[in-house]
């Protein structure tokens, strides 16, 4: 078995140019500049260039074996799925309505879009080979390019209008296999971005968002390159999404006025209820949070259109005391409201009206707020777990794993005879990483003042052969011989045979930050090379024989 | 370096059921029944379960490997390709009014298409690169999902709406250039689908269709499961796509009848011009044959409200000597009319005037025809190279190779200095593999009355595992410490490690075809082995570390 074909710094495209691509480059303009990947016409899509498509690649193959050697089974679903799939889950619309959905028709009147995730049809594709309970748990796993139309694409390959995801779906017979199952996928999401080199994960609670219902845990790594933002204790460092994370509410900014927000519940009988969440107006409601605190199955906010025949005003005028009047609504206030002494309060179109208490004056009656922690943690509140304060910091979700339980399995109907002979609906779960993501957030966790820098078995190539003397024709056949005998031996090259300078080629070799550079020059015996690690900078005489060793010791 | 992980017919998804899939099934519904893909609710949609993608993976790889060691560098273009950059070759409307493009609009209003195929795309990346002609040539590989708005998709994956195409892209600086790409792209094509165990392909001169005006080839094996037809000479063999293989015509069926077929001409210097091809009415014009008996850059069929006006009468009225009244119109008249004695014609709305002759009659002056192949050649055409005939024959389309010249590179804008320091354009040619057809097409070829049947290194995995009495324990830890063993020798297994008859077993891996079966039984000592081959049916009874050896040799 032999590695991937040697790249050749002269018969590269597009050519290597001197000079183009600065160590003080951006990360994502390294990329660029060095050839890795590229814009195209269209806004957000991206070219995987030679060097990017083979970084992808590795990276890509890293987490199928992640996967599959804990048991998961590798698949392919394709991009364009029906309408009447995404029908049976009622996600048609709802991705719509977000925007974040791709669609076309096809000339017959087929109606499609293109695979933003995968849980329908990989409920679909098992539903058909499902029947007992001997048939679960089934693990798939699969690598595609995803998409979501997204309506600013930005960062590079951050977050585009198309990107490869790793996805993986599982699906069992009880709650309690799924909870098998969630293991599982952070264990081999953890190993995959450990394997891809990302280093510096962390897991911690988010929120499903479109894709679950249920409790999900994001893996994230700390940069300010990231596009989501979590809060971290400035003491603990406990870290998490602000929708889930406990936390006691910052001290008041000023005067605090408190606000109304409308919901509508949908408890597990089926019962659906209003809903009022008073806060203090620096904070948001957390809707996770108050699934959590009511046992809700679903929260959603009441429509703007709704709120002043359900709780009796419009946005942004209602009070307290307004909820209260109807009592088929549950009023609920968050922590930052309930112990205030003295507060504002909206005042109609009049403005605010200060001065208010919970026990009422003339015109209100005294209500009994019961404190609970019904708002985001954000910059500022309190850590529930020590002293601390939480900080808003920038992160990369690279992975995400979600409880599914049956929000999937029912409305589309999959079923499986337990052992009892009863009929039963499977248990999911799923995960995704995001490969094309996690490339560009490799790069920007390792590089340094040089250049980019990989990690073993995640760049273009393994090892960048310089040649010295490129020119000279006993050169090009130790370069040959070399060449064979590594590449047989399973390492991958780049091969820079250009007659520049050493210096030049070697500043090169550093701006493209292969884990290992080898140097053949022509002033040494023709067994001997010098090896440079572009992680600790060690330069290393040793028979080219050895050099298989040297780089997988990383 | 391991190979893929080893599957397990135990834990195996979709489920390995007894007794699905017969030796007497139609290969598709082999590939259906022993899970390899499986439809989808959007028509002409398959997904690839975890056999079928492996089957894909090591078909993809192998062509990858075929043209990355013949000097091409792969890299990967998006599925979501802008509206403008087709619109700069003009294709989007040409391939919408084919109906073969799947578009959308995303919400903020960009139109972009599926990729079809990649013409554009690849020239607008190698343009942002090309300046100098020591940048040329570019030779570029990609195996990335394709779209076509098939009306009618069939024949599982020989035509669907999305499939995988290998394709390449090359950019030189001159016409002999780009003639040795083409030379390039058909042995580049030909050792992929050798590589992919195809056998009996061959090439044949075809017709460029919607990607390109000039010369194009064909790679093509015989087969009744195949989409396109082609004609065969019954004496010397020769084959080729009708439109462009050399004829006589076949004898006239019964009293023959002249037709008139409308054309429009582009002449290189821009020059339009209508033009008129008399043929016997039971032949096809082959547009081809017109421009390469012309000297036009392009020919297009009349439009039929625009015959009137030009050649003075209507589609299926039209006569010669309607056409010769045209002084602007060149009237061409094809070998199956110019020899007749006698003939009928179209007499307008009274039907047919029989007994014309080209001396003219009353009514007619005399016209004098002379005769060039210009009609396609079909069952019952006479060869040109021999006495023979030609056959109609079903052949599938594996792969094609075209020579592109300036047709998109001119319109794109594409340029390089020369060595003189003047501009230039380069002169593109591409060619194209369909992995997903080619999996198929390699089961129906090969497959026997026992079920499908691989070349080494194309199906799920090398060898299938068949261990006896898997219930075990000591049969589990010998099954266990041999597939480690064989694993990381490089060898991809499938176990049937299910508590089943050995009969049953064996059948099974009869149907499922892998290249060998390997029978680990507890009657034998622990180091041997029985080895079925699946192409010989030999048996041998081996030492397991010779499998390795056994497996590779075919």
């Amino acid at each position: 078995m032999t590695a991937a074909t040697a790249l050749y710094a002269s018969r590269m495209w597009p050519p290597v140019r001197r000079g183009v691509g600065e160590a003080t480059d951006s990360t994502l303009d390294l990329l660029y500049h060095l050839g890795l990947v590229a814009r195209t016409a269209a806004t957000g899509v991206h070219t995987l260039l030679p060097l990017g498509l083979r970084v992808h690649d590795r990276m890509s193959a890293i987490a199928r074996s992640a996967f599959e050697e804990r048991g998961a089974l590798a698949f392919a679903a394709p991009t364009l799925q029906s309408r009447r799939l995404w029908e049976q889950t009622g996600r048609w619309r709802t991705y719509q309505r977000e925007g974040a959905l791709l669609t076309l028709r096809s000339s017959s009147g087929e109606e499609m879009c293109l695979a933003p995730t995968s849980e329908e049809i990989a409920a679909a594709t098992v539903r058909e080979y499902l029947s007992s309970f001997r048939d679960l748990p089934v693990r798939l796993f699969l690598s595609t390019s995803k998409f979501r139309d997204e309506l600013s694409p930005r960062g590079g390959l951050m977050r585009g209008r198309e990107f490869t995801m790793a996805d993986a779906y599982t699906f069992d017979t009880s709650a309690d296999g799924m909870r098998e199952s969630v293991d599982f996928l952070n264990n081999a999401c953890t190993a995959a971005l450990t394997g891809m080199g990302l280093s510096g994960v962390f897991q911690a609670p988010a929120d499903g968002g479109a894709i679950s219902a249920g409790p999900s845990t994001e893996h994230l790594v700390l940069s300010n390159a990231g596009q989501s933002t979590i809060v971290a204790c400035d003491h603990c460092g406990n870290r998490g999404d602000g929708a889930v994370t406990p936390a006691r509410p910052s001290p008041p900014p000023g005067a605090p006025v408190v606000n109304v927000i409308g919901f509508v519940l949908t408890h597990p009988d089926g019962h659906i209820q209003p809903a009022a969440v008073a806060v203090r107006s620096d904070l948001k409601v957390s809707a996770r949070k108050v699934v959590a605190a009511t046992g809700a199955l679903k929260v959603a906010l009441l429509e703007p259109q709704d709120l002043p025949a359900i709780l009796g005003k419009e946005a942004g005028t209602l009070t307290p005391w307004d909820a209260a009047a109807n009592p088929d609504a549950l009023l609920l206030f968050d922590d930052s409201v309930a112990d205030l002494d003295e507060f504002a309060i909206s005042d109609g179109a009049d403005g605010l009206r200060s001065g208010v208490t919970w026990d009422g004056d003339q015109h209100l009656r005294a209500l009994s707020p019961h404190g609970r922690d019904l708002a985001e943690a954000s910059d500022g509140s309190r850590c529930t777990l020590c002293p601390g304060t939480h900080r808003a910091v920038r992160a990369v979700e690279v992975a995400h794993v979600f409880e599914l339980g049956t929000q999937y399995s029912q409305p589309m109907k999959l079923a499986f005879t337990d052992p009892t002979g009863r009929q039963a609906v499977p248990w999911m779960a799923c995960s995704g990483i995001g490969i094309t993501r996690c490339m560009q957030t490799a790069a920007a966790l390792h590089r340094d003042h040089h250049g980019l820098r990989w990690k073993p078995d995640t760049g273009p190539a393994d090892v960048h052969l310089t040649v010295l003397r490129a020119d000279q024709p006993q050169m090009q056949e130790r370069t040959d011989r070399l060449v064979q005998d590594l590449t047989a031996r399973g390492l991958s090259l780049f091969v820079d045979d250009r007659p520049l300078p050493a210096g030049e080629k070697l500043r090169y070799a550093r701006l493209l930050g292969l884990p290992h550079a080898a140097v053949l020059s022509p002033e040494r015996p023709a067994e001997e090379i010098e090896v440079i690690s572009r992680w600790t900078g060690r330069t290393a005489v040793t028979e080219s024989s050895h050099i298989p060793q040297l780089a997988s010791s990383g």
